[in-house]
């Protein structure tokens, strides 16, 4: 038998069923007429940024970084929540207009922004975070074209990196970001130039559970930003902190204790450098804002042995669930928390394994799991689905399609 | 420095870029309008159909596997190449009906079929490979129900394996097909059932390179189709013996000596049990027929150098190549083959990191290559993308959207 990752807490049975907003599994697949189906919780979103907020100093703003998840009720839902958001393309920006975000909340991080994607949120007054000092030099250029004064901020490769991150942003060389000893000089430089000056972008890595690790990284990124300011003389009006704050998705992963991270930045915050005194500070958070508050529900088509081992087979899969399936960026598959949605309840009586519809072997919601034994017909849950499922999945493989999603 | 898979014999360069169909890969992006852009050429693929032809033993048949790719004007130019056509879904049958597929040269293969799939490719005519005797239950229900003969064969799961195979799809437990000890019981159920019997699809693994391991896979097959079908006592009316042919993508990889197999084929015909005297044959392909017949196309939008390592930054990425990055089933990430598309004949300068457009360390495309300078506008060229590219990668992920494709 091998674990499956932790449900998270929030969840509980109704009759017999996983229960999402007050309504069962069946229910909820009922209303979206079919499986597969992303499910993402209101209630759970509002009750982490609660959390959040009482935990961080109240000088903080919190952006959402949408790439987690641009389902548009569910965007539109974050826009009363948060205090900013981060795109990393025009498509985003698209989405997050239609979804009532203002140009001046929205920032946009990406190393490979085309001169479309800098002319049309230029334009419209998003903050770009400079990657290189050629793409400021391309944002200056359109810039003066538009005949605007362009929100810059530079986005830092830091030499430091977030200890035990799931994804390492910062330290040594990185595509990300320009490297820290020439942000000074082209800093200096956008404000000669006379742009709007926004501050600073330092993003160190991602998907953490270490909570002294990313306090120690803000603290870092705190005095790195002091330091390039002063060495080039400017202001810092915003600082981007980055994220990095994980959830559990393994068996053994813990909680990031968001309490610890709260205090060390409030400490950070009551002893600023003089130059830091009047900055915004923000950190965005992505994952760790929608991440638990989504499960995917998928139907069992079939129930078979093969040499013993016994399949549970699903009409969703990998074109839906690529991370839980083991193939975006982990070395070793390991099982996200899985159940069986409409037996939830129910002890565990079986070993199964369980995969998903496609004609490969990659296609895996769960190994060697232990399980309430599943019929045909019956609903699986894949949890901590909402962030990074169903936009960062090939939904058109083997002509499958995107999967249905519900915010309740 | 590290090494680029092999370029594909078939490429050249025309004024200095690289040709496709006769154009510059410039010409084709303005043809297109943008980048990314995946190029097919009609030629590529119609030549690698012809040499296979010609190795081949006229008796077999050469199917298409759809999966690979199933953009819609080269699903319809291969119509006219194969004998037969291979879905996984009822969407693929749905766009290879309208690509002018007839249901009856359609086979359905696939661990997750859902009721309605069965439904809609038994009332068409399509044969069901059959997974599982569950499957078989439904499938034989659903035929009663629209009182028809189903076109049913059964999927073995054989108890060896294809040697050297890139993806293991048979051999010990697997979610694919009905295990070889129980398939006579079902063959003769089938019989039986009054279904009209197809015979079997065995299937042992893909992207091979190494022809002795084919065509041991194949004798393999064969015998064992002999054998299930005595002890079912039925006949095999065809026998799909699944793929496996793999092309080159990595440095060292040496195409795959299809002479060879068709040799040992053609001994294998010579020499039948007696009950596959009338068998109709078939092997299914996908990647070897289409794979290096196609080119991703993405335009250097930044260049840039962070502590001494120098990034070429592309508008494209892993949303569209997502096996190109090594996310798709890779332990260790290899470069495909890559190229400076609009310097193709000049010689490699400087050596370079090639990476997409997206905000994370996953989106590479060629790590430490070595190759011309490219400055922001050159194109690059990915290879080997004519299968599991654009269908096989998570094209909405960070709000990007598909890329374009051609046919030429």
């Amino acid at each position: 038998m091998k674990p499956a990752g932790p449900i998270p807490s929030h969840f509980s049975a109704l009759g017999g069923e996983l229960m999402l907003g007050g309504r069962t599994a069946s229910a909820l697949v009922d209303e979206a007429g079919d499986t597969p189906l992303f499910v993402y919780s209101r209630d759970a979103i509002a009750a982490r940024m609660a959390e959040l907020r009482s935990a961080m100093p109240e000088r903080l703003h919190i952006h959402y970084a949408m790439k987690a998840n641009p389902y548009g009720p569910l965007l539109e839902f974050m826009a009363d929540l948060v205090d900013g958001l981060d795109i990393a393309s025009v498509g985003e920006f698209e989405q997050a207009r239609e979804a009532g975000y203002l140009p001046r909340e929205t920032s946009f991080a990406g190393p490979g922004k085309r001169d479309d994607e800098l002319f049309a949120a230029i334009r419209a007054g998003v903050t770009i975070n400079l990657e290189s000092e050629g793409e400021a030099d391309r944002a200056l250029e359109i810039a003066r074209t538009l005949d605007v004064k362009p929100r810059l901020a530079i986005r830092v490769n830091p030499s430091f990196e977030l200890r035990g991150s799931g994804m390492k942003m910062g330290g040594g060389a990185k595509p990300f970001g320009v490297d820290a000893d020439r942000v000074p000089a082209l800093a200096r430089r956008l404000v000669d130039a006379d742009a709007n000056w926004r501050g600073f972008h330092i993003y160190s890595g991602s998907q953490s559970l270490d909570a002294e690790a990313i306090a120690e990284s803000q603290a870092n990124v705190i005095a790195l930003a002091s330091e390039l300011a002063a060495e080039a003389d400017v202001s810092v009006p915003h600082l981007n902190m980055g994220g990095g704050f994980g959830i559990p998705y393994f068996a053994k992963d813990e909680p990031l204790d968001i309490e610890y991270i709260g205090r060390a930045l409030q400490r950070q915050f009551n002893d600023l450098p003089s130059n830091l005194a009047e900055t915004q500070f923000a950190i965005e958070l992505g994952r760790y804002l929608v991440g638990e508050a989504g499960v995917y529900l998928t139907r069992v088509v079939d129930r078979k042995i093969s040499h013993g081992t016994t399949y549970v087979v699903t009409d969703g899969g990998l074109h839906h669930q690529l991370a839980a399936s083991g193939n975006f960026g982990a070395v070793v598959r390991r099982n996200y928390p899985v159940a069986i949605a409409s037996k939830f309840d129910a002890e565990p009586v079986e070993e199964v394994n369980i995969v998903g519809c496609l004609c490969t072997p990659l296609d895996r919601l769960g190994d060697d799991v232990h399980m309430p034994r599943a019929e045909v017909g019956d609903l699986v849950a894949v949890f901590c689905a909402g962030a990074y499922g169903a936009s960062a999945s090939p939904a058109t493989f083997l002509g499958q399609g995107p999967a249905q999603e519900l915010l309740v």
